[in-house]
């Protein structure tokens, strides 16, 4: 582990990936006195338009890499499937936060799972499943309504299929195609919640209030805050928080995905995933907290103090998918609401197109 | 007068300036899903930097403009010191707010002067200088002390300098370049308070709290709001402010800097100038307010609805002038201070190179 390095106002965060949260860390960065450089292989991403630089080439492409990592002065990014090899060759030259480490473990669901239950903390059962007889032994052993998922590139509900009773298991991997998977045990949860924390390079640690997710068609809708969660549950979870970041020496922000459970009348948390990035459940905090997770991303990977993670109230976040993105009149016209929209040209059904934060008094 | 036209989302906005005041525009358009297309003189200007697109070109140089106009939906200005004629030859190919008339009259302290009292709004007592017998002449009618102040591009205390008992006028004259020149009484006022304001093309108004100004050096140091007036003072502001706003037609954020006096024990307000602009006095709202000055600013030049301007507690911003930004690291460990830099490679000494926030809960 290298000494802890600061940057100072001037200097260049360079972030792969071009989509909505690189412009987000773009955004919060700038205040701070930092220039964004992004690195991503789409034409026209929507973070291009907020920073000072940009580069468009594959994350595969040395050349650029080494020129980019020339460029920047640290090196982040917004989403958990840059190749491991990208981040690895990038960090020969510049800090990468967070470091390639957490980023292989967090983008193979099997990983992820053995390192989390390796931290004695509960996840869902689960199985590596290569092909149809594990797939077989594993439903066997967790039973069925299991859920299948491929180890990586899976997101918002996509390379996931449930197989319940009377399900053809080997069609339902075909369908998913056949790629080296998991198995995991249904959970019959409450709600989903989730965490955001921060983690510097010298240990220090921050966690926003516990939030909570409602999901529509595998992509969240909305966020609430404060969750409906019991103190002890939300000690635990900041506990858990706490305890991933360490393991995982974690630079950053990051968030926990978790399943509230009920059992015998007491609330307990299982683990669904780790996001090794800012997250759509912290977005709240842009409007609703006293720092958002964005400019803590920064913050963090710059080495520089964490901010206060306050709230303001009772916050609401929802997200604006494919055509609700077109109601943004609607939403400029209703007092107090918080408009986010993301600069993206083609409003597909299912993408993220922008989100609104509204704030209120606490009850 | 055209209809009002409603920029949408993807739409740009054309900012000229290109500096901490253009950042901020560009900044509050992001999240509004508009891009910025910055024109400026100057290399490495600070709004380069958040911006879609920048042109680095004079302000007279027709063909960039020209080239300017074509590429964005709206044009809007950081600085009361474009050229009239600038915006003008802008106006003929797309709508430009605030218009070339507010404009004109405010980038003349005369011109102003004449119009707000022609308002009859209180001033200080003024006479047009254009020669030594003329200002000698309006000390006779105003006395002294008095400034004289030259009629354009004075900002920050620059172009200024007061006339008193014994003084050589003429020597004064001189020393600020023998310029036109306008002659103001000296108000001995209490303090200096600020009003900033948002009107939309077809007359929606909105004004923020009276702010109250410390300057130092004749540079703006810190505003507080709420700040110490009267109930009456403050509704006496928001209507000059709306009767300012009304008689220019004015499109866009602008703020009236005004003199506090106190005359047999109540309170009065005498306005001293009008900037045509998002302004240093509402940097406070950024972080303070539900909606900043920056985004309703973009609000009103793209036709769309203002926001809601309640602030969140007892607000403070101080700016960080010259060397005093070398304290960004104190500002981050201080527990709910916003930091913001603006980007400025040099600090030269009374430069304005960030400002920072702080928000308390109402005593």
């Amino acid at each position: 582990m290298t000494t802890p390095r600061m940057l100072k106002p001037g200097d260049t965060i360079g972030i792969l990936g071009g989509g909505q949260l690189a412009r987000m860390i773009a955004l919060a960065a700038a205040p701070l006195g930092l220039k964004a450089h992004i690195y991503a292989p789409e034409d026209g991403s929507p973070a291009f338009d907020v920073a000072s630089a940009h580069t468009r080439a594959a994350y595969d492409d040395l050349a650029a890499l080494e020129r980019f990592a020339g460029a920047v002065d640290v090196v982040t990014y917004e989403f958990e499937n840059v190749p491991v090899y990208t981040a690895d060759f990038l960090a020969r030259h510049v800090p990468v936060h967070p470091g390639p480490h957490a980023l292989g473990i967090t983008q193979d669901r099997l990983e992820e799972k053995e390192f989390v239950s390796g931290l004695n903390i509960k996840t869902a059962p689960f199985a590596a499943v290569h092909d149809e007889a594990e797939l077989e032994a594993a439903l066997n052993r967790i039973g069925r309504p299991a859920v299948l998922k491929t180890r990586r590139f899976g997101y918002d509900g996509k390379g996931q299929a449930i197989i319940r009773e009377g399900d053809d298991a080997a069609a339902k991997f075909a369908h998913i195609g056949r790629h080296p998977s998991i198995l995991e045990g249904f959970v019959p949860f409450e709600r989903e919640v989730s965490i955001v924390a921060a983690r510097t390079e010298d240990g220090r640690f921050e966690a926003y209030e516990v939030t909570q997710n409602e999901h529509r068609h595998h992509i969240l809708h909305r966020s609430t805050v404060p969750a409906d969660v019991s103190p002890a549950v939300a000690a635990v979870s900041r506990e858990i928080a706490r305890r991933i970041g360490e393991a995982l020496g974690y630079v950053g922000v990051f968030a926990v995905e978790m399943f509230l459970v009920v059992v015998d009348g007491a609330q307990g948390v299982i683990v669904n995933e780790i996001a090794p990035r800012v997250h759509n459940s912290g977005h709240w905090t842009l409007d609703g907290a006293v720092t958002s997770q964005f400019e803590q991303h920064v913050r963090a990977i710059a080495g520089w103090p964490l901010g206060a993670v306050e709230r303001y109230g009772r916050v609401e976040m929802t997200n604006l998918i494919g055509d609700e993105a077109d109601d943004w009149l609607a939403v400029l016209e209703e007092p107090g609401a918080h408009l986010h929209l993301y600069g993206k040209e083609e409003a597909r059904p299912g993408r993220k197109m922008g989100h609104v934060t509204r704030i209120f008094d606490e009850d």
